[in-house]
Formats: C-alpha cells, sequence, structure tokens
C-alpha cells in the first residue's frame, strides 16, 4: 500500500497524459468496461461556528483493466461574499491544511494499492475534461481564450486548452487584479501563448473565440451579452451559467449519468447549499455529455458559427480511477512514495 | 491518523458498550445532530473470472459531537450453492484476506483520524442493532432463543441478545452440523445460556420465543408455517425473509430512510444481484424502522400475543460512526494502534 504526496504527483503529471487517460475512461464508460459511481454529498452544521458546515463528499469509479477508485473530501465549509459574489469557500482547518483523499484498489483482488491526496489530481482532471470537450466543441483553428478567474482551477483549463489547441493568446480575469497579474507571471512559464492580464471580464470576453470560466463563484459568471456566434463557452461548475443561457447555445454538459448527485444534510445548513439548481433537473439528463462526444455517439460542433457550451456540472470518480491509475504506475516505476504493509489494510475476519 | 487492527479492536470492544453507544447515535440521527450517508454499491464483472464480480460498496455517517465515518468494502465475490441454497460469499483475494475498512475524520476540522478493519466492528454493529430491536419486540422475560446460522454474524446475533435479554437457553441449527458443534463449543465461554446444537431448523424454532436468522443465504430463510403468537422473529438481512411474511406479523426494519441502497453495475452481473426485492420497493418507506422505537414515535410489542419481526434490511454508515468513535476514544486512552503522520493525509493544495 503506497502512499504518495502532491509533490511527487506533480512532479509524474502531465497534461497530455491525463487527457489520454481520461478519454480512455469514457469510452470505457460507453463499453461498460469501466462504472462510475455516484457522488454522494452528505452536509452537517457544526453547531459552534456560524454559517460553517461540515461536508463529506465521496465519488468513486472502476476501471475493468485498471483500478477502483474512490476519493474523499472532508472539509469544513464557509460562504464569505468576495466582490459582491458569494463563494463556497473550503476552510483549512486541518492545521491549516485540506483534507481531499484518493484511495486506489485492486479490482481483481479487493487489494488497497495506494493513498494519495486529491489536489493535483483534482485540477488537472477537471481541466483535461474540459480540453477534451474544447477538442469537440471549439472553433476550427480557435487560437485566442478569455479566462475568467486566476486560482488552482484556472492553471489547469488553461493548461488543458492550450494541449489541445495550441493557443497564441488568453486574455485573463479576475476580480481581484494582483492575482491575475501573479497567475499569468507564473503560467507565462508553462504556455507559449502571450497571456494578458485585463481588468474587466468584457475586456477579456469581447474578442475570444473559447471563453473559460474557471471560478468558485455560487451564482452566474457567463453574462447573456457575451453570446455571439462561432464562440465556445466553458464553465468548470454549474453554478457559473445560469439556465437562461441554454436555450441560446448548443449546450453539452459533462455528466448526465452523474447529473443527479445526491446531496443529505442535517441540522441548519443553508438552502443554497442543498439547492435544486438548473443542473439537477429531470431535463438535464436529455443534453449530451463527454461521453457521448467521445465514443461518437453525438457529433461536437457542425458550423462555425454555432455557440457552443460545455459544462462541467459534476465530476466523475471515474477521472480519479484513471489519473490515479496513472500516478500509480508512474510512481511504481520510479519508486516513489512511502510503501506500508499490505496487512494493515486487510483482514482475515470476513466483514 | 491512527492505524488500528481487528485483535486491537476486539480487545476493545464490548456488546454492552456498542449498545449504547448505537442507540445514542439513533437517537442522534432523529435530533438531526447525525447524518446517515446513503449506501452505495457498484458493480463490475471480471472479464477472466466467469461467475465473479467485483464489488465496490460505501456507507457514511457523521455524528456532530463525534466522527465522520467512511466505510468502504473492497469484495471480490461469487455465489455458489451450498446445500441447495445460493449464498453470497466474499473470496478472500488480496493475498487470502479480505478489504473492508473503516475511515474516521474530525467534523470539526475535517482532519483523518484513524483507518482500521471493519470485520470486527462490523458484526459487533449488526449485532447490537438487532439486540437493541428486542429490547423492544421480544416477548417480555423471553429467555429461549433460535439461532439459524452458525457463522461471525451469529456469534454476535448471540452476545447481543442475550445482553438484553438475559438468555437461558438459545438452540442453534446449521446445515453444517460441525460448524454448528464448533459454534456452541466456542460460544458457550461467552454465555451463561444454554446452547444447544440442534440437526433441523424446526428443532431450533419450535419451542423459541425469539427465532434470529444469521445467514448469508440469498433466499428466505423464515418459513410461514413457524410463525405462532407471541413470537420475536429477527434477521441480519433482507433477503432471509420472503415478502409473503409481513402481512403475517407486525414488521419493524433497521432503517426506512436508506432502504433504496443505490446499486449501480456494469457489463455482465448477475441479475439477482442487482435485483428489486421486497426491500427496495416504495412501500418499505412505510414500515416503521429502530430510530422510530428508539426515538419513542411507535411503540414496539404492545401485546403478549402479538408477533414481531424485526429486519436489519441494510445497514447504516452511522454504526460505523459510532463504534468507530468509541473504539478510537479507547485505543487512545490505552495508546494501542500506530500512528501515521497527520501531513501524509492532508494537502496544502486547495482540492
Amino acid at each position: 500500500m503506497l502512499v504518495l504526496n502532491n509533490e511527487e504527483i506533480a512532479s509524474m503529471i502531465s497534461m497530455q497524459d491525463c487527457l489520454r487517460v481520461l478519454k480512455d475512461a469514457y469510452q470505457a464508460l460507453r463499453e461498460e468496461t469501466a462504472l462510475n459511481t455516484p457522488r454522494v454529498d452528505s452536509i452537517i452544521n457544526l453547531n459552534e461556528q456560524e454559517g460553517t458546515v461540515y461536508s463529506f463528499k465521496t465519488m468513486g469509479g472502476v476501471i475493468q483493466q485498471g483500478v477502483q477508485a474512490l476519493r474523499i473530501n472532508s472539509d469544513v465549509v464557509h460562504w464569505p461574499d468576495v466582490t459582491g459574489q458569494r463563494r463556497r469557500v473550503k476552510v483549512p482547518a486541518a492545521n491549516g491544511r485540506w483534507v481531499g483523499l484518493v484511495y486506489l484498489f485492486d479490482p481483481s483482488t479487493g487489494m488497497p494499492l495506494a493513498i494519495m491526496p486529491d489536489g493535483v489530481i483534482q485540477h488537472y482532471r477537471v481541466g483535461a475534461a474540459n480540453g477534451l470537450a474544447a477538442q469537440y466543441l471549439a472553433p476550427v483553428g480557435a487560437k485566442t481564450a478569455a479566462l475568467l478567474g486566476s486560482g488552482w482551477q484556472a492553471q489547469t483549463q488553461l493548461l488543458a486548452l492550450d494541449a489541445v489547441l495550441g493557443l497564441q493568446e488568453v486574455r485573463v480575469f479576475s476580480p481581484n487584479p494582483n492575482n491575475c497579474e501573479f497567475f499569468c507571471h507564473i503560467m507565462q512559464q508553462k504556455t507559449k501563448a502571450r497571456l494578458i492580464s485585463v481588468s474587466s471580464a468584457w475586456d477579456a470576453v469581447k474578442d475570444a473565440e473559447v471563453v473559460c470560466s474557471a471560478t468558485n463563484s455560487m451564482s452566474p459568471v457567463l453574462l447573456l451579452e457575451w453570446i455571439r456566434p462561432g464562440v465556445h463557452f466553458s464553465t468548470i461548475k454549474a453554478q457559473e451559467v445560469g439556465a437562461d443561457f441554454f436555450p441560446l447555445v448548443h449546450p453539452f454538459l459533462h455528466t448526465v449519468r452523474q447529473a443527479k448527485a445526491e446531496v443529505i444534510s442535517a441540522g441548519d445548513v443553508p438552502n443554497f447549499e442543498k439547492e435544486q439548481g438548473w443542473w439537477r433537473r429531470p431535463e438535464v439528463r436529455s443534453y449530451p455529455d463527454l461521453t457521448d462526444l467521445i465514443s461518437g455517439k453525438v457529433v461536437g460542433r457542425q458550423t462555425a458559427s454555432e455557440t457552443t457550451l460545455f459544462v462541467n456540472n459534476v465530476g466523475m470518480g471515474l477521472q480519479f480511477a484513471a489519473v490515479g491509475g496513472l500516478i500509480l504506475e508512474k510512481a511504481r516505476e520510479l519508486k516513489l512514495g512511502r510503501e506500508l504493509p499490505d496487512d494493515w489494510f486487510t483482514e482475515n475476519v470476513h466483514p
């Protein structure tokens, strides 16, 4: 049983690899040689901490010829207002750190294989999903992109779009100009595209062929007036786009199977944490999703003038099986990580 | 982060403690200071192993003033015929061992607290649930019981019934007489009740005030002709009793909230593993459950002549929060287990 850390994972992971293994995983899902386990969020209020809840989230997935993954998030969450928009913020309450873990198991024996933190993988798998969607949905030859947000998620969104499109210019906007400048400075070393920090969302969006939102906003970030023929819009969460956007664009979701992620709660939990947004409505299941695109069940962009939208409405645990399996393979090759005795995590008592 | 093993857990656990912490947990569930996370089973066929599947199961629960637990089972499963009855058997495919784990987290910080095998806790929590039900449902002064089955689950069923009723005689039947004899020999050291191995189910059942089934049968074990006024029937799984039993008795379930445990599957998985038995029908939600009994929402046995039935239809992850939290507390007092660095299981990357 191997224990890995984020530094080791970061040293082994690449966006190209993630795009490849995720594509294979979605194909396997279609062929029923892989399985995605629904996400379940359970939320309970913390009596002593007003306006703060404990949120425990699990998602899983298995690839027949690969690994079973379970990703766990054990989060203390609150919702501050940042520049007028409510954000969902995970408090690093575990001695100043966060708790997100990926557990891997061998489906042919049941054996636990590895435990690793989810942070690096999380950003790559979200980026890679939106990148794969852009392969099918971005206008042919798109070279300019707008990036809204300058956090961790924005980094891998940029890497993924760049990997599939070979971008020339990306205009980045964030409500916090310092973050935005810093982001462009850091990320300029990782892309040939020219990164430009701009002072309004409109400045980022107005000439972009691909508009990518990568925020933790709880309310829509994409504005209706931005809709133009030929543009591809991309979001990393459902809340970043309103239901009014859908009739005006050709929409695709990350997954419709898992659109009904279950949320259960106890005690005094804010309603917006449990709310039934558009992404939990039954009609969401009629949209095509990334598995449909990759397996060829539906075609992506069909004309230069159509406006497309990809919403990474909810993640799939299966992504952690794909990327986690890749990381484990590399770690074994490179002999990275700390080995713990298998007997600590198995038993001779029938469970 | 503490790693415990079954020997350590067995040295610390007692049925009386389990009955107490479970009772508190069900009460907390009613008061919404605890939360149970639905069980999800995902099942995929193993191409190379005909008639064998990989089954990955999660269930969780949190107690506001206690711990969040997640219990995982990573099982290779097949279904042999044993003396004419199909059984669900977990193959010890992980180097001859099974894989069932309980992970504990601190809800006030998110911090991982412990990893421990589930085997010992599993048997105690099932036993304690049926024991608590017997407190409310067994006839007053019941001293004789029938026990069908002589495996691990039968051991804790016996301990729990004995703890709440103070039994004088228990007749034990198993299709395998050697197992049955051995069971009585071993367990006689742990109870003042006289244990008698009998050669037919009827011999066990005919004079019993409490009839307890503790098998891994996939088809009904309790027979309609056994129904007599005043008897309390108890099963550890839904499949042990048929739908035809219900109109003839006063039925109670372990939990109606979780009766709809989700089962997803891919590939060639036997239908009986996915089947919608009576325990997944909507009307199941109209039965009272153990939380109703413990919180006083419903009363249990009301007359000496009524026939009651308790079906442990599906477990609750919350039970692992209750018993796991107790074990962790004791392990800390006794300084048992192996400590791993917290930093291995937390991260400074926002997940």
